[in-house]
């Protein structure tokens, strides 16, 4: 069982020592943003995540309740993941990323109209969000 | 000088390279929250920081325009940490982190005054919270 070891009571230093080491987070991206529900679309995610740290962050997000892996309704031997609702929680801190290094970083390319909505109608695309990676 | 590799064009993954290391985000929030602005009170802060990657971080934070280093107007001999404009707008991120945090893990301590205000009074927390972490 994969785990990770805590430092401290700060809420900050929580967050970080769950999802501190790069991959996490970006999973979790995956499946509200990119709408990827199998390993195989993790994997295939863009980054880079090699399989077996996959497999690692997948387990260990479950079993801390932020993700749910199920069986494919579709197709029984295979499984989906999909977010809980500590998982969806996370939303805010997502959008608020996305707004920050909008701001910030050169590189990124975020569309207005995102930006618009994250900003000043974020109660509205949580919820659209939410309803599009429901599994 | 430190660096950082980027992964993406994402936005997320540009904060998690950056941020994601498990300690660059706790030196912000030592100098927002905490009060912190010395390089002995970030190594004290509690989750035990070795020291060259205090000094690692710090390089990094700096060179990426987050943090100015600048010479103690107390007693020139020694350096002062501060949070430049970019730094102090990851405080909705942090802030938006405590309150994920206070609702899913047990463990975090966080008053009820401060939660109400972090949700429903955040514009005057973040103006009090720069204010008291300028420099």
């Amino acid at each position: 069982m994969p785990s990770y070891t805590r430092r401290s009571e700060c809420p900050i230093a929580f967050v970080l020592d769950l999802f501190g080491d790069r991959w996490s987070l970006l999973i979790v991206r995956d499946l509200v943003f990119k709408g990827k529900r199998y390993f195989h679309e993790f994997e295939d995610a863009g980054e880079g995540i090699a399989t077996n740290i996959l497999s690692d962050r997948l387990k260990l997000l479950v079993s801390q309740g932020i993700l749910v892996k199920a069986r494919d309704p579709e197709k029984g031997t295979r499984h989906i993941y999909g977010l809980t609702e500590k998982g969806f929680d996370l939303l805010p801190v997502l959008l608020d990323i996305i707004v920050w290094s909008a701001k910030h970083d050169p590189e990124t390319v975020v569309s207005q109209d995102y930006l618009e909505r994250a900003t000043n109608d974020r109660e509205a695309l949580i919820k659209d969000l939410r309803a599009a990676s429901q599994i």
